[in-house]
This record gives C-alpha cells, sequence and structure tokens, in this order.
C-alpha cells in the first residue's frame, strides 16, 4: 500500500470523511522542512507549495501553474487528480464530492487562522462543513521521522548586522501595543522572532534533500506584552552560551516550545494581536478564549525597512557575491568551448567560487541552474539523472543566492553561450528595458508595491509579450529571501504593501517560452530617498553584469544605454584589481562592447 | 439656535451619545439629492461627500483633503472641529471622547453594511459601541422639506442605446445566480436597476442648488431571483405608457417603493447576494434574517463592461461634445483678448455651445471653471459671488460633461489666456506625457487598474511631481460619470478591479500648485482589444484640442509628438467642415503649430 492508500484506510477506519493536506508545517514556513513534508509523503508531490484534499475514495492536489507539470510527473501510480490552485478549483471539484463528504478535518497546527477562513468559505459554498481534527492523521502513521535540525545551535545575531538591539526593538513593538490598547502580542512567524529577538542559526549550510533552501532561523514562538516582558518558546540548550547571557540581560523569558499552547490557555483575559496570515488556527482559538484576536503584522512590516546600519551591514555580501558571479560567468566563457557542461556542474562551480570566501555560509535558495527550455519554466531546479548541458541550448539562466552574516543574495543571470538568435536578442533587450526602468524609477512615499509592477512590463507588454511572475519580493537579511512587499499584478494579494525606505526589493523580470528558452535578469535594489523632497528610488545592491551579446542597442533609449555604460564601467572599477588575467580581460570586453554601443537616430 | 444645535439638544432630550452623520442618502447614492442632504443640514458643508459625528456637546466632520477648506470656511460659527477623513482620524477623534459617549447612533438606511463594518471596528479600537438607531433624529428635526424630482417621468432606455434588452440582462444574472446557488438578490444599487431594467429619466436637465449634477436615473431598488422573476420597487404612475407596456411584457412585476422592506422581512429561507458596499446595513439586516447574505457586484461589474453596440451609441455623444468644446475654446480665445470673461460666463458659454445641438440633455457635472489659482483646487466650482475673471490668469482650467442618450462625456482642458511661463508648460507637457502614455499603454488581459495607474504619473514623478487624485475611473452612458474600476494608487479601494473589454475609462493626470495654477487634462477612452492576441488597449473618444502653446516639444519623445499631431490632424479632418470660418482658422493654427515642433536630438 502507497502513502495515499495508507491514509485512506486510515480515514476509513476511524470513520473521517476527508483530510486537507498542506505543505506547510506547524511553523507555517515558506519552505517546509524534512520531517514535516506531509504533503509529499501522502502525495510524492516534492514541490514548496501546494495542498492536498484526501477523501476515504479520492483524492486531489491543488497546484499552482509552475508546478503542474512535476505534479503529474511525481503522482504516477496514485489515484489522485491534479488540479490548478485556488477558490474555483477546490469548489468545483469539492462540489462534485458532496455525496462522499459532509464534514472535511484539517490539522488546525498547520493550518492558518486566514486559510481555515477560505477553506470554511469554500465548504459553505459547496455545502461542506469544515472541522479540526484532534491529531492529524498523517502523524498516527508516519512515525520513523526525526528534524536533524531541532536541535541546531542558536547564535546571537550581532548588532553590527542586526542593526539595532533586541531590547530596542521589543520596546519599539511594546510601544506599539500601547498605543493599541493591547495587551500581547503572539510572534508566530519564526522569521519575526529572529527578527525580533537578533537569533540565528547556521542552518543554512546546506540544501534539504530535495534541493529546497534552510533558513538561518530556528524555529521558534514568542510572545511580547505591552510593557514589554517577553517569552521566548525555544529549547534553551540550543542557545550558544553568549546568546544565553545576553537573553538574560535583555529579561527575556525562556519558556520550552511546549510550553506555548499551556501559556496560550492561561492568558488573561484582555485583548491581542499578532499575524494571523502566519498564525495557526490552532494558535488563534486558543489566544481568542481569553479575548479578542486582532489581525496585525507589526513585527513583519517594522522587519522590513531596514535600517541605515542594516543596508551597510549587507553591502559586503552583494560585493562578494557580485565578485563569485564574475568569476563564474568568466570560467562559464572560457570554459563552453572545450569542454561539457551540465547544469549540475554550473551549479556547483558557483556555489565553489562563492565558497572560496569563508564569509560564505550556504545557499539562500536551490541553484535554479537551467539551459534553453528548462529555463522557460521559471521555477526549475536541475537533478542530477536529467540535467542538461549548456553546450547543447543558446541561452542559459541560472538563479541562485548566497546567505552572508547581514545579507541574502538572490539574483539571476541570462548569459548566450551559443549564438543567440534575434529573438533572444529581442526579448532580452526589453526585460533589460523593464528592469532598468524599475531599477531608475523615482516616485512619491505611499506608492504601492502594486503600482510599480507595470513599469517593468511596459516594454514587453508593447511588444505584445509578458512574464507570469511578480516583478520583485521583499528580501531578508541572512535570513528568508522572500519577504513582503511583493511587486506584483495581484492587488489583493497579502504581500502588495506602501514601499518604504529601507526595504532591499528584488527587481526580476523575465520572458519565458515554452520548451524553447527563458530569460530572466534579477538583482537586488534598496529603497533610498528620491532626489526630490517626498519622493523615494531605488540604489541598485547586486553586482550583476549584463551580456552585451543580448542587447539590441537600437531598442534603447539614448539614457538607457548610458545607465548600462554607467554601471558596467561601475562594475570594472569595482573588481578589475580583484580578478585573476583571464576574468579580467573577459570582464574588459564585455564593459567595452557596452562602450562601444550606439542607439538608432531619433526619426 | 443653529441645525447642529437643535440636534445636539435632541440628542440630549432623548438620552443618545452621539449621531454619525453621513452625506449618503436612502440610496446610498454618490450625490445626494436635496431634501436627502442631512449633512449639509446639520453642519452647513456643501460637499458631496464628507461625514460628522455629532455628540451632545462636540462635534467633528471628517473630509478628505480636497474638501478641508471649504469644510472650514462652512462650518465658522459652528462648534464643530474639521478632521480629515478617514480611519486613524476618527479613531484619534473618538478616543478622547470615550468618557461622553458609550454608544455611537447610527441610520442604518443611509449606512452601508460595509461603513457599518467599518464604524463597528472604529469603535471597537476606541471602546465605544456602535448601534443602529430606531429613527434618524435629524428627520425629527428636519420636517419642511420634498423632494421635487420624486415623481419625474421615467421612460423606456431604448435598446439602440443600452445593447441588450432587460429580459437578457436578467437572464444573465439569473443564470450567475443559479451558478452559485443563490436564491435571489437584491440590487440596492440605482445605477444597477436602470441599467438591468433600461429605464431613465430626465432628471439631469439641470445642476442642483449647490451646482451638482442630477443622475438622469431614478432612486428605485429591484429584486432578481434566480428564476429570472424581476421586482421592481417604483411608483408605477411614473412610468410613461410605453414603458409601462414593456416592462409589463418583460414580465417585471411592480411594488411600491416602501413595499422593500416587507418583502424583505417575509423572505423564504435560503441564500441571498447583493452589492454590500451599496446595500443599507438596514436591508440587510432584514435579508439575513432569511439566511446567508453574501456580497455580489455581478450587476455593476456587469455593466460596467459595456457591449459593442453600447460603445457605438456612445460615439455620436463624444463627437457632439468634442464639436462643442472646439467652439467654445475658439470663442475663448478669439474674445479674452477684448472681454472680460469670468469662470461663470465660461461655463454658461460652454452650457450655451452644448445647448446648440438638441441630443443636449443636461450637464454630468458642475462646471468646475477654473482661473489660475481655483485650478488648484482640484474640485473647485465656481459661485456668482466669489467668480474669477480668466483675463487675470495665464491659465484656465474647465472640467465639465454632458448627458446625451447613450453617452455620458466628462472632459478637461486646459489653456492658456495670457502668457504661459516656462513652469506652466514644463508642468502641461509632463501632464501630457502621462496622458498619451497612458492612452496609449498595451497591456495584457487580467491587468488590474491598479497596476496602470503609475504609467500616467512616471513623467512627473520622474520630475518630482504629483497629483493627489485618481488618474481615472469608469463612465457610465447617460449615467453618472463615475463607475468602476478606478485607476488610482489605493490597491485596497474598493473599485479596483480588472480592465475588462468595453469598459470606458477616464484618462485625467493633472498638476496643482497651491495658491498659483493647476493643469488637468481629462479624456474618455474604451477598452479595445490590443493589437496582440491576449492584450488590451485603449481607443480615445473623446475629441478635445490640446493646447500647443503649452508644449515644449524638447520634452517629447518622437514617438509621442507624432502621437499628438496625428491626433490633431485627426481633429482637423473631423471638424473643419462643421466649424464657422473664424473657428476654423483658429483650430488650424493649434493644428498647425503641432506639425511645426520638432523633438529634441537624441545625444
Amino acid at each position: 500500500m502507497n502513502h495515499l492508500e495508507q491514509l485512506q484506510a486510515y480515514l476509513r477506519a476511524h470513520d473521517i470523511d476527508g483530510l486537507v493536506v498542506p505543505s506547510t508545517d506547524e511553523y507555517l514556513s515558506e519552505f517546509t522542512r524534512e520531517p514535516y513534508k506531509r504533503l509529499e509523503w501522502a502525495t510524492r508531490f516534492s514541490g514548496s507549495t501546494g495542498m492536498a484534499i484526501v477523501l476515504r475514495d479520492d483524492a486531489a492536489i491543488f497546484v499552482d501553474g509552475r508546478y503542474r507539470l512535476q505534479a503529474e510527473r511525481e503522482t504516477v501510480g496514485l489515484a489522485i487528480t491534479v488540479c490548478d490552485t485556488g477558490d474555483a478549483a477546490q469548489i468545483e471539484w469539492l462540489s462534485g464530492k458532496r455525496e462522499a463528504v459532509r464534514t472535511l478535518g484539517i490539522d488546525a497546527r498547520v493550518t492558518s487562522l486566514n486559510e481555515l477562513a477560505r477553506l470554511e468559505r469554500i465548504g459553505e459554498s459547496c455545502g461542506i462543513a469544515v472541522a479540526s481534527l484532534a491529531a492529524n492523521p498523517i502523524d498516527a502513521i508516519w512515525t520513523d521521522r526525526e528534524d536533524a535540525l531541532s536541535g541546531s545551535e542558536i547564535f546571537d545575531y550581532a548588532l553590527e548586522f542586526a542593526g539595532r538591539s533586541a531590547a530596542e526593538k521589543i520596546d519599539r513593538i511594546a510601544a506599539h501595543l500601547g498605543d493599541r490598547g493591547v495587551a500581547g502580542h503572539l510572534v508566530s512567524d519564526p522569521e519575526d522572532v529572529a527578527w525580533l529577538l537578533n537569533v540565528r542559526t547556521d542552518d543554512c549550510r546546506r540544501l534539504d534533500r530535495q534541493g529546497w533552501q534552510i533558513l538561518p532561523i530556528p524555529l521558534t514562538r514568542a510572545f511580547v506584552a505591552d510593557d514589554g516582558r517577553t517569552i521566548w518558546f525555544v529549547d534553551a540548550a540550543r542557545l550558544a552560551p553568549a546568546l544565553r547571557e545576553r537573553v538574560a540581560a535583555d529579561g527575556i523569558v525562556l519558556r520550552e516550545p511546549e510550553a506555548i499552547e499551556p501559556f496560550l490557555r492561561q492568558l488573561p483575559q484582555g485583548r491581542y494581536s499578532a499575524n494571523l496570515g502566519r498564525t495557526s488556527a490552532g494558535h488563534a482559538a486558543l489566544t481568542r478564549q481569553a479575548g479578542a484576536l486582532t489581525d496585525d503584522p507589526v513585527v513583519a512590516h517594522t522587519r522590513w525597512r531596514k535600517t541605515s546600519q542594516e543596508i551597510a551591514a549587507a553591502r559586503p555580501g552583494y560585493d562578494k557575491d557580485g565578485l563569485a558571479t564574475i568569476r563564474f560567468l568568466a570560467w562559464l566563457h572560457g570554459s563552453i568551448g572545450s569542454q561539457n557542461i551540465s547544469e549540475m556542474e554550473a551549479a556547483a562551480r558557483l556555489h565553489a567560487f562563492r565558497g572560496e570566501d569563508p564569509a560564505y555560509r550556504g545557499p539562500s535558495m536551490p541553484f535554479m541552474s537551467s539551459a534553453g527550455p528548462s529555463a522557460a519554466m521559471p521555477h526549475y531546479v536541475p537533478k542530477a539523472e536529467t540535467a542538461l548541458r549548456l553546450n547543447d541550448h543558446p541561452l542559459f539562466l541560472l538563479d541562485s543566492g548566497a546567505q552572508y552574516l547581514g545579507c541574502s543574495t538572490d539574483n539571476t543571470l541570462t548569459t548566450a553561450l551559443g549564438r543567440p538568435e534575434a529573438r533572444h536578442v529581442q526579448a532580452h533587450t526589453l526585460v533589460i528595458k523593464g528592469w532598468i526602468a524599475l531599477a531608475t524609477a523615482i516616485f512619491p512615499v505611499g506608492t504601492s508595491s502594486v503600482q510599480l509592477d507595470a513599469i517593468a512590463r511596459q516594454p514587453l507588454w508593447d511588444a505584445g509579450m509578458d512574464y507570469r511572475h511578480g516583478t520583485g519580493h521583499g528580501v531578508g537579511n541572512y535570513m528568508n529571501i522572500h519577504e513582503g512587499p511583493h511587486i506584483r499584478p495581484q492587488f489583493d494579494h497579502p504581500m502588495i504593501a506602501e514601499i518604504d525606505l529601507g526595504m532591499i526589493i528584488a527587481n526580476e523580470p523575465g520572458l519565458y517560452r515554452q520548451g524553447d528558452f527563458g530569460i530572466r535578469v534579477e538583482s537586488h535594489m534598496a529603497v533610498v530617498p528620491g532626489s526630490f523632497e517626498g519622493f523615494l528610488a531605488f540604489e541598485t545592491l547586486s553586482a550583476l553584469p549584463i551580456d552585451p551579446n543580448l542587447i539590441d542597442p537600437t531598442l534603447l533609449s539614448a539614457a538607457e544605454l548610458q545607465w548600462l555604460q554607467d554601471y558596467h564601467r561601475g562594475l570594472w572599477g569595482r573588481y578589475q584589481d580583484r580578478l585573476d588575467e583571464a576574468a579580467a580581460a573577459w570582464l574588459a570586453d564585455w564593459v567595452a562592447k557596452f562602450d562601444a554601443m550606439r542607439v538608432a537616430e531619433a526619426t
């Protein structure tokens, strides 16, 4: 019996109509760690995001467009239907099962309050109730697992990287609670906890079994009272000695992770708040027994706005990563004519270049090393047995990133290895025009992230092209490379927010042709004061060369070409003395190619 | 005793802590008619939108930025504080009154369900309850009033303008209800009713006492069941004979307006829907006694997407309005050197030019005729006693519109009467660049209105300028010139929606310098298929010349200048034979000035 059949047998034996199986874990993580990948256990689907509904004699898995093919491949041989994600698809599938299911079970520990509300709305549309199960059926079957990282050391994230002390951050949050008349705030998101308490781990040293990144943060929760008293629910044995001293000095109380539920049960009557999009329905329900629980993503929103010291502390990481990327590109262009290079080998080589610097603490994301048609799938990650040869395709795309103390990088380069065709050059030039337009945008304080999305798309739109992913996302420092705000088209997405000073945001337009090629260029930008009072602008932090062989200068404005020339001269000035002779000659050639370009005459 | 004091005495006498006084009427209209202007009665504030909170010994009025000065002027002598609109200002003011007010009273007839929810959230933040009053205290005091339009004739809006029969529209809505498993839909918004049933009035023949437009629609409600049975709550005596026959043939049941509440009270148990942003809290509460009431703006969203026949039926209106505007501009430029012209006289003259065509049925909005500093207030409407002379100011702005069967226009022209200064020319040229950028935008199906907002602002942003109003709004046909979607920066605004084929949307960037001058250019555009599969574009419907004396061609791209030249040659071709000699010579001069322009050389 496969796992899905085992689970369905359990449902029948225990009189459960059906079970919702999300990809999230007990911490509602974006990237779920090994022993909590219940969705993969039940369905074999190994993508980062998805959700299954398992009934006694039927099952469906709901994944977004980028995962459709992968889900179909991975679930071959299982009696499960692959569907699109979203309310409509779920309502359609469930509506047909009304006979078989009166109540859909969920695990309130791995379901956020907002997601539970969504499931209840869907249930209402289908005449199906949604109820919390006392225990997760998967956990009753899947017992042979352990979390290798649950005991990893947690260390003090030094003030030089954090910018502000934990005590100062806690004071600020407590004052905010006081202003709102809220007695306490449940910090449910481990990223919020890591930022608030200035703590990190080394868990990012490697990628996991499926090639996904592991964040350098402990999976823990905290609670801040309006007088600043703070409880951290963590295994105290994990704390490095220096951290133990510091949190004691800060007056932070340590409690066992398992103490959170009894703690919430015993909260005094009062008003409480939490980021409900990242708080489990179970914890929310416990808190509500003590009074009102309002949604307040204050910790995340404060975290997204980095101090000038945090921005300064991120710069060396971007600098080091630029050096590794340039050395990698020089190696790649110097080698591709004389040797076979697979997607896996290219990834390993960039990892090795990064690793020559002792500050490199590991990858911030999987190596999306993609030759030719691989790159048409925006989230493609190569596997050893199916990796393509770079030599066989004119374009190569590599999206990857590094963790450094103070900095999480995530950049994408697209380069021509064979002889690029006119359509490659046109598409890449249009992508670069959008990338420059966003990088050089000036906009008033109060501008929302969704407003900026079209700026990067317009050059593509004008040619009838577009890309089906966001244009950018906020970025943490030695943290998750995905945070808010998102620059994306969906105005009702929870990550749409006002752009504010100190945010670090990715700029990653692209263009994809299924089965053929993919183009994406990604850099990180800091939000800085604009040159006019009341305005903001971006400063590009990443140091990533653009391939001049993929640029048609007749499609550029004079200002765009000038920007590219200045940008590459800047790279040359910064790196020329740190490159060996071959790499320096290679970079000089690219810089010279930009300098030799001329725009078309005005008509 | 002034009205405010009378109201406060009533509150004291009847043991009411406080009353919320919105600007909306029982139909939650955007433009409230004379006898329902309770906010103006109580506070003297005559703007279109605002809200007061009146306590026994205190009062505040909350208005948006454009109305701040006006509210301060109009409330002189009243014991009322003028505050900004929005949650934060209301929470701040109310928090200080916690001692004086335990329960805030509302009139559930004039408060939408969404607004009630907002008030309850605000109350929760301040520890103040919100409760419906049995009767509105203002109505108990203000008894000498009548609605001159409540008996106006309602006529059949012919199929040639409506595009689809009422029966066809009802079938479509009923099918939608069936798909959703909803038993019936309450059509609360009179604009939705007028569209759904193909009915209109002539109420737009004049502006009201304060200069506000009156919509050519009856204030009525309807109910559509999932089998298509439709009840129209209307005074049957108002129906023109032909309409009476048609609705009888359509099987539409007529009931007295007052019958709506007993009807809702007697609804059978079931699931119902309504546009909750336009449904009174009172009606929503009655409906909920019969079962679930879900939010569904289906009628409005269908209404916004006009059929090709509706678009075709709108074209003659735009054509006629362009002719009147060109004749007005020619007259203005021919007269300003030799006679005094006030803001009121200019407005009257454009009204007269429009009126020479028998198809003109009245203004679609007040005449925002604004010389010099008047135009710095985006919603300025002149009054006879304070109107400025156009002769004294280099710039003149006129925002106005006309109702025609099939078409509601609303255009803004900015023209130089005196000698414009370089800063006027620069600002106007940047506004025009944004206006062209939006008019010529190509964007994929699914693009949201908020995404397009920055396209019109970017040329201003690049120079550190911006305007504090939306870039555009949907437009009805012989209806309200304001509908959805809005192209505006606020991503969480209820009028943000996907742009879709057949919508008519205003394009109105501007630039304002307080106490000095204002610039705005406004045209209407239809959403049409783009030149690429899966893409949409705009077609400018308005025929409005741009003042070449306010254009600096060195700030234009070659493509922008070409667009302006083609556009004005098009106006010449369309209108040359319909103008008298003087007006034709004047238009020829403007067209020639564009033709003579040259852009700056590329560097």
